[in-house]
This record gives structure tokens, C-alpha cells and sequence, in this order.
């Protein structure tokens, strides 16, 4: 073979195998490709379980939060663009200037709010049970149920010692990487639970006329009223939404569709 | 070279480069292979993560269910194929057959069971603590012991007050993807702790002649009897199974090896 | 072309063959190793997710093992290189023989720690709850915060219910792939919450002279004295670490620093 015959078939061999190795469809190329994109599907999942367990710590760290008083670290932990803080029958204040309203003028006074410090001779411990807390597929938000009940008291006042028995719906926003509180509602079921006379003399919470709300509250029927407190997901079996019915015997006013600004209190006529 | 030369060599040079590029044995291959084994194992370990959040949620539930008395909803979580269920001394329920019916006719009347609603004027709050959830290897199955604490009472009737205290030993079988309860039990500690009288009146619980169950109870020790309520799962340090005694003085009688069916209520002569 | 001539061209087509299919430049080659390097990175995410769960089996375990005083269990998670054990103003004990010496002599025995079983007639739940863990980047350590609720009480005497409330701050360690107790700390509000006269008779726990400490306790102001029990984690949002003050109205003497060895209980000059 000539010199050129050589070159060429030297040419040709080296081409050919530069197309063959790194030809698109090559059984290596489509293997890669496709473990490249399990890992990518893996790497979503785990990051999913890992939003899971920080956002029970932004929820637990809430509570420890509340029971010291240090409020400008539950503050901290707003969202600025937090939709609604709700609790009891206040009412729902907006945004993040309504919440921030709210922990500064309506909770926490007589525990030490102003000091940011809880109060020589005060408790007032926020327990969160049973913790239900969903990630949606997109990974940008989150939600969580929480029971709360609290064991709290005053020096040198026993009667006062008793519980409240709440529970909590959070929303959860992720923003630059970091999780925030992006609404905020907790449901009382009773507030003096354990007091001497609380299955006789039950309270209400009503709207604060010095700290008025900006919308009605969305659901306050506490003892000896009953009402399933929403549920923010489904049943995890059927995937279908549990109803939430409110027992249609009354014993506040006030506290209904329709009665909010009015009159608010125990009913004169109780019907059993 | 002849043609028929150049031809064979570049024929050979082909065939070379295709067993060469595809070879079973080459680096990337083996190196592709080894990848694809590795991943399936961390999705295995992925899938097992996402599983005992799965499990949570679906024992959470159940609690809060029954805080509403929402008995549909939890018997929706039942597994077809569920083993059993059992309360308190009333005895073992089996099969889907067993546990409908200790929901149906023998639990949750007072509290509104027959309108599946929490009945005006009643609270029965069922807080799960202490959760430990373990999901087998295979992640077919699973289970998870947690603390119960109830808070209850009942409208106008300060006295009610009280706590029942138990531990739970549920457990959860996957079924077409979805974790179901497969086993239900809980086990009393005590059941009107915190009543005025508790610690010098305590309760047991005696099977229901009206709903007779299907088996005599496994355990049912309550104050002040004591016992370790099995655990289902080792110390997690030493790997070793956690043995469970019964405390060997008793109080009270049907409740102990052999009396189930006989007398059952407290022992006339009480041992220290 | 000659013999020779063929052989030169099979032997540089091979040649060319097996450099241009192991050449570490190939893009299979950069893929693979790129797909090896996530795959780790993702490997040790799963693994610290594994973690956070491993260590919520030890933490609960313990509360379980408490509640039925299996004192040997709790010992056995103890690391061989325990740091220290804490318990209320008791003081610091310090290493494996000051922890066990802990368990062994001060806690308990009313209970039935002689006999490693809870004795008859006693009720002893200690309830853990807004369970925050946090596990270190290299996965070797890990740190617990937990409310400690307990429910307790004695048969025969109504006056003894009660509870004590306290926060528990854990360390863990990762010993040969099993994770173990490395710090136990656990620090009271207070001791005999909702007995009848806990708001107006407060106690404190001294050191005690038949079992005393290695080194004065670190944080005790039970009720009426308030201060934030110190978070080992930052706030999840901020980043920054919580302050924790100690509000400076004093009810105790012996607890304060340089106070220990001291007179210890109440100060004869109550400060409002």
C-alpha cells in the first residue's frame, strides 16, 4: 500500500472511532443519560425529607420561642410576605404589619412581652403534639397541624393554674433556601382547661376592641361548643378531604357566620 | 494494498472498535454498572426515610380523628387484611370483622360515635407522644409505639376531669403504596389519672359482656399494678430484645394469666 | 501492502481504539466521575436524614425506659465516653463513672431503681415532646433539645400527683455506625407543678450531700425564678444564636453562681 492508502486508512479508522465512542446513542451515552436523571428525580426526594425535618424545627423552635417570651424571635421567623396571624376569636390580622400588630399589642403583656423575657413568677409552657407537617411537590411550601395544649400558672396564685387546648394550622414559605412562617392560626378548643370550675364556667376569647382585627375570625367554637378544627390534608388512605362539620348546638354569641362586631358572650338561652 | 486488503482491514477495524466501544468489560461499563447498583440502593434507603414520615402521618391521624370521634375516618385507615385490635382489659378484636365492631359497638358512644361528631359539651383530646416508628428492611411493614395521654371532660361537670395514660403498639402494613393500619393496641397505664381520687380509687377496664371479644386480653395491667408494655423493637444501643416484666404484686383480678372470663374487678385482699 | 505493513496498521488501529475508549477525557469518562461525586454528596444527605431518626429512636427510647425504670437499658446507651450527666441543681457529674454513679445513687430508688423496675403502686411517665435534633455536617455528633413533661403519682395518696416540668438538652455521638448518649442535661422549671400548693410552695432540688457532684450544677432557677434554659441551635431563620437571660428577680439562695456549697433553698427576703 502506497503511503497515502495508509494515511487514509489510518484517517478512517481513527474517524470512525472517534464516532463511535462518543456517538449520542452509544449504549454508554444513554445509560448515563438516564442515571443522570434518577439521581436528579433522588436528589428531590431527599431534598423533600430534608424540608420535612426543618420545618418541625422553624415549628418546635415556635414553641420554645413562646414559652421564654422571646417574641422578636418569633417575629424573626416571619415571612415578610406572612399571609395572616389568627388565634382564638380575635380575629384575622393581614400581612406582615397585622401579625407584627399582634405580637406587639395583643398577646403576651402580662407574661413579659414588653421585656422580651418571661416574667419572675410566671410559666406558660407551649407544648406542640402529634406534628402532621406536608411539603408540597414543588418544594416552595409547606404545611402543618399541631396540637397545642399549655401548662401555665402564676406564683402565689393557684387557682390560677390550667391549660389551654388548641391546635395550630401553620403554612410554611421557603425563600432563598431558608424555611419562614408564611400564615399562622391557632384554634382553641378550651382555654382554662383544669381550672377548678373550666366544664362549668367556660370562656371565650372575643375581639379586642383596643386591638381590633382586620377580618372576622374564620372559626372560634370553643367548649362546650364542638367543631372539627380544618384539616390542611387529606385522609392518607382514601386522599380524600375530611370534612369538618361544626356541632350545630350553640352556647356562645358572636362567634358565628354573621355575628362578628356584635354582641359576643355565653347565649341567655342555652339550648343542650 | 489491494482494495480487497483496505477493505478486510477496515472491516477488522470496525468489528475492533464495535467490541471494543461495547464491551462488557470496559471501565465505563463496569463503572455505569456500578453506579446504577449504588443508586438502587439509596433509593431503597430514600424510600425507607420517606416511609416513617408516612407512618407518622398516618398515626397522628388516627389521634386526630378520634379527638373529633371522625370513627369513619379511621376505620378508612384500616388495613383489609388488619390483624386485630385491642383496648384497655376488654380483649382482643380480630380481623377487619373484630376491629369494626370494637368501633362500632363497643368504643366512643358517649362522645357522638353514632353521628361520627364530637357530641356538644364533650372534650377527648388524644395527645401521641414518644413517637418511634420503625420501618422493616423490606418496607412492607412497619411499627410504632407512642405514649397516650388523654385529656377529657364533659360539660358541667367539673368532677369528669381527667387523663387516661397508655401506650400505643400499632402496626402499619404498605399496600399498593399506601401504609394502612395493620395491628392496633393500647395498652392502659391508668385510666382517670388526675381525677380528684385516682391514686386511691383506681379503675379497670373488664371485658364488655355486651361486645365479648374474640380473644382474652394479651396485657392489661393498670394501676397500681405495674408492668413493662412490651416493647416492639431493642434497645437501639445494644441491639438486644428489651425484656418486658410484670410486676408480681397484684390488686386486681381477670386481668391476669388464666382469669379472663372469670371475676374481674379488684382483689378482696389487697397484697403491698 | 506487505505483511508487515497490515500488522502496523491493526496494531495502531487497537491502539488508537483503546486509547480513545480509556482515555480519562472522554466525556463518559467526566460524566461518570461527575455522576460518582453527586452521588456521594447525595449518599451523605441520606445518611444525616437517617441520623436525625436514629437519634429520635435513642432520645424516646430513653423516656421510655424511664417511665419503667429499666435503669440498666438507659445506662447501656450511655457512650464509654460520656461527658457529663446533669439532673435539676443536683450538680454535674462527670464521665461514665459520674453518670452511672447518677443513676445509680441519686435517682430513683423510691421508684424501684434497686430492682431496675417500676415499683407497685407508682406512676412515672416522663413525656418528651417538640423533639429538635440537630446532627453535625460530618455526621459524628448530634445535639437534642426536649420538653420534659412528667405525670407521676403514688397509690394510696391523691396529694402526690403532680408533675415536673423541665427542658432536656442531649448530646449524641456516633460510635462505630450506632448512636449513643454523649451529654445529659436536664434542667427544671419546675418540680411539683398542679399538686395543690405548687404555686405558692415552689421547691427546688439541692445538691445532696450523700451523692455529691463533681462540679457545681451549670443552670438552675426553678419556678418563681425564670430564665431561658439555653438552645445548643441557632434561630432557624436568622442563623443567630439565641440569647438567654436569666431574669435577675431572685426566690432562691444556693442556686446562683458562686452560690454552690452553700445555704440552699428559700432566700428569707422574698424581692417581688
Amino acid at each position: 500500500m502506497s503511503k497515502i492508502n495508509l494515511q487514509v486508512v489510518l484517517a478512517t479508522c481513527a474517524l470512525s472511532l472517534a464516532l463511535g465512542t462518543h456517538a449520542k446513542d452509544s449504549p454508554e451515552s444513554k445509560a448515563i443519560a438516564a442515571l443522570e436523571q434518577r439521581l436528579a428525580a433522588l436528589e428531590q426526594r431527599v431534598t423533600l425529607q430534608e424540608d420535612i425535618e426543618k420545618v418541625r424545627i422553624v415549628a418546635f423552635s415556635y414553641g420554645y420561642y413562646m414559652d421564654n417570651v422571646l417574641y422578636d424571635q418569633v417575629k424573626a421567623m416571619f415571612s415578610p410576605n406572612i399571609e395572616s396571624c389568627e388565634l382564638a376569636g380575635y380575629g384575622v390580622f393581614i400581612g406582615l404589619k397585622g401579625c407584627s400588630r399582634m405580637w406587639t399589642d395583643l398577646i403576651g403583656k402580662p407574661l413579659g412581652a414588653d421585656r422580651n423575657q418571661l416574667a419572675f413568677g410566671r410559666l406558660a409552657k407551649h407544648y406542640m403534639i402529634k406534628d402532621v407537617i406536608t411539603v408540597a411537590a414543588d418544594g416552595k411550601t409547606a404545611q402543618g397541624r399541631f396540637d397545642y395544649i399549655s401548662m401555665g400558672g402564676t406564683f402565689g396564685n393557684n387557682e390560677a393554674t390550667g391549660s389551654q387546648i388548641d391546635v395550630y394550622n401553620f403554612g410554611f414559605v421557603k425563600e432563598e433556601g431558608v424555611w419562614k412562617i408564611a400564615k399562622f392560626w391557632m384554634a382553641f378548643d378550651t382555654i382554662n382547661y383544669n381550672q377548678r370550675d373550666w366544664a362549668t364556667n367556660p370562656k371565650i376569647r372575643c375581639p379586642n376592641p383596643a386591638v381590633p382585627p382586620d377580618a372576622p375570625p374564620t372559626f372560634h367554637h370553643p367548649f362546650p361548643e364542638t367543631g372539627v378544627i380544618p384539616f390542611h390534608y387529606p385522609n392518607p388512605v382514601t386522599g380524600k378531604p375530611v370534612q369538618a362539620p361544626v356541632t350545630d348546638t350553640r352556647y356562645w354569641i358572636g362567634n358565628w357566620p354573621g355575628e362578628f362586631g356584635k354582641e359576643c358572650g355565653k347565649r341567655a338561652e342555652k339550648l343542650p
